[in-house]
């Protein structure tokens, strides 16, 4: 180390999301007086989160230091990158800066919640720098399964730290070019202070596939299957697979439908901004489709994770009110189930075949993220000094932390972070040197933050054994029963077919009532907990089984 | 056909389980007087049945013809084979027939609902016939993931079923010999009317490995691990993979902990009826493994599906009391993740790496069901007239509908049954005429059936938004009010937070009483039909949410 080297100042980084899982992606740099936000995703929340619809980062930390946040960066437009822009930039009102269909995706986000005109925005192509306080992003093209994705060099006080985002290595993109290897290679001999590469394929093997192969596919199974209608279920943000289905649908004489909200507004945008070409006379209404036969027709649909309200469910499940599944149709799942969805897909799959549907399952897909040779290349490229493994759980940062060391990084410069910690980086030295407040903020409905985990806990309860209510009116003063106890449930028993469960549990309660008369107890909660304790008894000692058990008391005078 | 072939009389089959779904196996044979019945399963429930234990069969058709059932057969000691047996077995007490380790598991159930003094079980062995009313069946061997599998030849009025149960050929058992193809081959030679075989691996092409091969396995893992502990987990039934890690064990001078009440149960059971061989001085209590040093112990273990309550997950969240995982521990998955638990195992292994555990995921498993070119070996053995896919979702009885026919079953002799399907077989013709009620009958807690789907529905809703109470006292014949309204939630937000939405709420009831009262409304239904739709509609305007709500009107004099 030289003496120049020692005064450089460390940098901040700070992950509020997107580590020890899949999703909900948000990074803070932070210098002196400047922060830089790199994407702002949510995650789709889990089994157990009952009733919650999305999941975003708690931002207490960037609106502790609101003053310092000069802009967000954001690398592509998938959900678990842009999603949480809307509710974050309520609190932050930062410029946004993005590529051109990442930032229509953003526009179209902002537009749904009113906020298209309070959001400063700036489109930047792949060369592009923007100067953000102390730091200087510079736009990268990268290859995933979605167009216009970016990697960045942040070039900060302490040296050039290289986010990848989410990203394959595509030498033959659909829509495009291949990822610029030749930057990464240039900063590379520049200097790389940090890699922070994407971990989610880091337990594969091998190579991914270019997106251009499942073309090949396509054409396969459309001359295969000439005289069926073929319907393809995809991702809707997958604009080159959309792409790819009309290339093959133009090329066999097929009229093209789109099915499926998601799909029919990110087609939308798409098209406006160029990224997707759609002859004219190809697209049709769905309406349009009984004017001709079987097979002059491709639908492209969304659903493909078995999601249960997405269109091709709904098919599935004849719920569908323009399209119905015939014996003979093709369905193509274009898409592998995200681990928790395969029993959904199964379903729809099973639904699917007992309507006589012939099913392709799983031959016309590739990922868009990089597997361990892709990994293993941009090492090569950028030889940083410390690399720090992002997007994934923590299997894959353990996987990504064994590619690294076999590319020659030393184990003490590889990071596992864990969400929320702060990591104070230099060419010296980097490590953790604290944590800020982070985590899970639950979206339900307009509610942001109100539902919280003793609410997730009561529903968990309500959901297992369902609930009792004890419903009492005592006397003011002399706590005399005046009416009840009436007792009504939902979700534990069908009460009609268990009336003598019922006149039980009433009799207990009414012991219970009496008990506390005899003893002269006549503080309230007391009386709850007692008539709470001996239902409970009885329940679990008849039934195994524990709902909640909710008394309430009415006062008349 | 001739002549005496006209004169055979047909048999009803008819699956009441095990059809549309993997698990729940259960099959009625009938002729004119009697039934029999092959397995008595139970099936684990799905994600949307809340609070559910487990699922049993709807067995009103057997209540129905309690005096012809003459027994039930039972293939293998699997609980998607044998679960039901205590439920069922409560309600129609015929004798139960099964090999000895089957029988073992079925007693140690039995045991636990105090019902072995009730029930007559017959241990059978391979080659064993046993006379059942109009029926005669034959016990073959078979090789499935437990020992003691068997086939049933069912020996009709209209001609000779055979049915596989879960199979696989192995010809390298771990324990006792290869399947007796030979029988198949004789029975084949006789003529088969009808062929039910196991679907589970129907779209898997190929052949199934060995179990044994799973031994070299854990060979190659203990002698790449010798300076580390070593934990396994594994399904608990898996008496063979079990031997095996015992063996490996010996090999590399080994103490054997075993951890998990169903694996300590079901070795118990096998050790005792001789299916598993542990030397002397292997087993030590978890409690001594703390004499021992890592690299001379290794430990069984339940919980490779992830299941949050079996000892690994415990172990990985550091809950279990007697098992603390550390660093340099080496953790192996011997089991591939069931459709529906793959999250949950992820978590697991998350868990696992973050407390620095090596993880071995998927080396060391092999299934226990045959593939494409085992149902072909099958068939032309015993080369039947019909073709019955049996035990997997509609997708996999299409697939080995596909193999039947490349084997040159005539595809109107490929019978795809649905549960309740009732079934008409004989030489001249084969046809679905009828159906009797069936479906999933749910267990929660003691209960068995009190809970359906009116009660599941409940508890989906209170899963997602909670429940709203609102409760007031009115005077009697004056409809005055008395007390309250009262809130109460439970799961919708958290109140201390919410005063200002609560108090609003209020207001909503308050106005929807006083609606009433001017309109004269003195119906307490209308009354509760209106203060629920006000609060509904306030609730889903301002927060876009839905929770039950529930009026409860007190009346006092």
């Amino acid at each position: 180390m030289n003496n120049l080297n020692d005064n450089v100042k460390p940098i901040k980084i700070i992950p509020l999301g997107g580590l020890e899982q899949i999703g909900m992606n948000m990074t803070v740099f932070e210098s002196d007086t400047s922060i830089i936000v790199v994407d702002c995703g949510l995650s789709f929340p889990d089994d157990e989160l009952l009733g919650i619809d999305l999941v975003i980062p708690d931002i207490t930390y960037l609106k502790e230091n609101k003053n310092k946040v000069k802009g967000f960066v954001i690398t592509h437009g998938h959900e678990d990158h842009i999603g949480a822009i809307p509710y974050v930039l309520k609190d932050i009102n930062a410029p946004v800066y993005a590529t051109k269909l990442t930032m229509g995706l953003i526009e179209s986000k902002l537009s749904e919640h009113g906020m298209l005109d309070i959001v400063k925005r700036k489109v930047l192509d792949y060369g592009q720098f923007v100067n953000l306080g102390n730091f200087r992003v510079e736009f990268i093209r990268t290859n995933h399964s979605i167009a216009d994705a970016a990697a960045f060099a942040i070039y900060t006080q302490a040296g050039i730290i290289v986010h990848t985002g989410d990203f394959k290595v595509d030498y033959t993109p659909v829509y495009g070019s291949p990822i610029d290897l030749t930057r990464f290679a240039e900063l590379g001999k520049k200097g790389v202070l940090a890699l922070m590469m994407d971990s989610t394929n880091a337990l594969k093997p091998g190579f991914t596939m270019s997106e251009s192969t499942v073309g090949r596919t396509f054409d396969t199974i459309f001359n295969e299957n000439r005289n069926s209608r073929i319907i393809i279920a995809t991702f809707a943000s997958n604009v080159d697979r959309v792409q790819q289905i009309v290339n093959s649908a133009c090329k066999y004489g097929r009229k093209v439908v789109v099915e499926g909200r998601s799909m029919v507004n990110i087609i939308k945008v798409a098209s406006e901004l160029g990224y997707i070409n759609i002859p004219d006379g190809t697209l049709i209404e769905v309406e349009e489709m009984k004017n001709y036969p079987d097979e002059q027709v491709v639908l492209i649909t969304t659903g493909s994770q078995g999601e249960s309200m997405a269109a091709l469910s709904r098919m599935a499940a004849s719920l569908h009110r323009k399209v119905t599944i015939n014996p003979g149709d093709v369905v193509v799942f274009s898409s592998t189930p995200i681990p928790g969805n395969e029993k959904s897909v199964s379903k729809v799959i099973n639904e699917l075949a007992m309507k006589g549907a012939k099913v392709i399952f799983q031959e016309a897909h590739v990922s868009g993220h990089a597997c361990q040779e892709e990994l293993k290349l941009i090492y090569a490229l950028t030889k940083p000094q410390y690399a720090i493994p992002v997007h994934g759980e923590f299997r894959h940062l353990m996987a990504h932390s064994e590619v690294a060391q076999s590319m020659g990084i030393p184990k003490e410069n590889i990071i596992l972070m864990q969400t929320g910690n702060v990591l104070e980086i230099s060419p010296q030295k980097a490590g953790i040197v604290g944590t800020v407040q982070s985590g899970p903020v639950f979206v339900d409905g307009l509610g942001v933050g109100d539902v919280g985990n003793i609410v997730i806990r009561d529903r968990q309860n309500l959901a297992e054994n369902g609930i009792i209510i004890v419903v009492l009116t005592l006397e003011k003063y002399t706590n005399n029963l005046l009416s009840g106890p009436d007792i009504v449930t939902r979700g534990f028993v069908y009460v009609r077919e268990s009336e003598n469960l019922m006149e039980e549990a009433r009799n207990v309660v009414m012991e219970a009532i009496d008990y506390c008369h005899e003893k002269g107890i006549t503080d309230w909660s007391k009386l709850k907990n007692t008539i709470r304790d001996n239902l409970s008894d009885y329940l679990w000692k008849n039934l195994k089984r524990s709902p909640v058990i909710l008394p309430i008391i009415m006062e008349v005078q």
